[in-house]
């Protein structure tokens, strides 16, 4: 039994944990569509797979998945995956899937955002995006989990927050005319502190060059513990990453945190840039009104993209000069927890990597 | 988490607890196909719902339903019923979900019976049938439940248990030309036993007269309490129902369960006979290879066909003379529990009754 509120989390005593807080379990949605994900989708399948895998050792997981690929999905993962059938129109579950918010007695909530496929008919990636839409809520029924559905057009993978009262978002994203064109920054920044119980929001420019969501900040600014982040970097000032990164910088390296902490800011070098292949190119569906996948284009690989559960990180790598670095870094990081990896290319061909892919349900 | 078992339940100390035994929840599935329900599933849509909303006084209920009709079910329910998306062909629950068996340690698995739409391509009531034979593997996947996938043509309504060793069913269903027609009826026996735990089978020769179920014995005779049954039944000697019922009558009277006793029986006068009006038959789509629902067929209209719940009965009615004597004889059969009538009509008009579509969890 779910009930929908029409108060606010914050008004309730509701705030979202940090990904790093005790977990439930952690939500994922198969990929198929041919004209996002090459050859059919199965490349990405297998390394889905591996992600839910490798997550299941240390928390549940539930994958879910359309009617069409229930059974192909079900042979493909370990019975300790959980498998639910649930339409959708593409696999991202940080976007489409419920925030989850819980009180100090323990109890836990869901905010069920709007959801435009990352700028509905002005740049979005898809269309249509109801199935996508529905998500959150038909995750919140299965769970019996209580819903607010917040009056704001945003996906998960554009906030990060530590938990303690602050919330990382990007003005690329936040402020971009196909999301929410008719709510000024001040009212955009209320629905964040209303729906995620904060009460400090971190506004930076932009997020990764090319971030075909508008610069979430999931795949380039988030927070590791509290008055800690990661910020994806470059050295390369010739490249059109570095001046993102360096605007962030000043900006991480001046705020304060809603306990009054300065941030301690950890780089983490770019791989690549990474660019689609022909042959990669040549495997994925052209359909009007998708982004096409185009040979030469440069993809928004990240190292910050990456999953935090149970005593554990999920992180993706890219056959790069810089993926060692980046494991040093997160062990660093993470001391408390197994640094995992997997292969981090085929899931940035679809437009992600590991955090957009995951949505975790606190403990 | 869901394992599926190749072992079978009454090897591994299980058993399929009667219907009156305590209950964990209810599980329903949404009508919609036009060429089984009359006006797009309407009317029936809103006796389900008035189905669901009863029994969720007594004990939690889920909805499964395909991803096109969620929004309606969902604003058509009350809070209290859980919606979860799930494709579907019909929406039969008690024939396609799951037979849950209990052990002595309080475990709970489920039975994943091979569906072919009642009679597959020798007399089955529609095709394809591939999504509703789906349903109970899906179903124990959102639960966590183990499975066994039984090598048996069999529904739910097919078989009713007392929970003490002892299965009612019928010759007419059982060993029907479209189910297991490679079976002989003691490998069938057999099956029944291994797979819901049970040493003593009861065959009746038939069901109800015209059931297009070829006679489940949930619309006939079922168990109320360990050593009674109740048995639609006619005063009618002109009736064909008339001598289907005083066979089975003959073989309950001599018949001894598995704990050795004989059986008391309880004769529930049937209702009508029921017919299909003209009204209610133009308002079906026309379709090959589904059923039809033609003016002037009779409908296998039986008091029998009821949901045993936490504390409560639900029982059709279908404004008939006969509708008084069954409340009574249900107080009297069912002292502990509220008789909750709902109008049955609809739900006949589509090929069975309350007991048909809803299919219970044990504690």
């Amino acid at each position: 039994m779910s009930i929908t509120h029409t108060t606010t989390p914050a008004a309730d005593g509701f705030h979202m944990p940090a990904e790093w807080a005790a977990q439930a379990g952690c939500w994922m949605i198969w990929p198929e569509r041919p004209d996002n994900w090459r050859l059919g989708g199965k490349p990405a399948q297998e390394v889905f797979a591996q992600v839910a895998s490798a997550i299941a050792e240390y928390e549940p997981v539930t994958m879910l998945v359309s009617a069409g690929q229930f059974q192909n999905a079900r042979s493909h993962l370990p019975e300790t995956v959980r498998v639910i059938e649930m339409s959708n129109d593409d696999s991202w579950m940080r976007d489409v899937g419920p925030t989850f918010v819980v009180d100090p007695a323990g109890r836990k909530r869901g905010v069920d955002w709007i959801f435009n496929a990352w700028g509905g008919l002005v740049d979005g990636l898809y269309f249509p995006w109801d199935k996508d839409d529905a998500i959150a809520q038909k995750t919140l029924e299965i769970e019996g989990v209580d819903r607010y559905r917040a009056p704001l057009v945003l996906e998960g993978g554009s906030i990060d927050v530590d938990g303690e009262g602050t919330v990382i978002v990007t003005e690329e994203c936040l402020l971009s005319e196909g999301r929410n064109p008719d709510l000024t920054r001040e009212q955009i920044e209320q629905h964040l502190k209303d729906y995620l119980g904060v009460s400090v929001v971190i506004w930076l420019p932009y997020g990764v060059y090319l971030d075909e969501t508008n610069g979430h900040t999931d795949n380039f600014c988030r927070f590791v513990a509290p008055g800690k982040v990661m910020l994806t970097w470059t050295d390369d000032v010739s490249d059109p990453q570095y001046e993102r990164s360096a605007a962030a910088l000043r900006i991480l390296e001046s705020a304060v945190d809603a306990q009054g902490r300065h941030l301690e800011v950890v780089k983490i070098h770019q791989p690549g840039p990474i660019f689609i292949t022909a042959e990669e190119s040549a495997g994925v569906d052209a359909v009007d009104g998708t982004l096409p996948r185009q040979e030469g284009d440069r993809l928004a690989g990240s190292y910050v993209n990456s999953y935090i559960g149970n005593d554990v990180v999920i992180l993706p790598l890219f056959d790069d000069v810089h993926d060692d670095a980046a494991v040093l870094a997160y062990k660093d990081m993470f001391p408390g927890r197994a640094i995992v990896t997997v292969p981090g290319r085929e899931i940035l061909l679809g437009g992600g990597n590991v955090h957009c892919i995951t949505q975790q349900q606190p403990a």
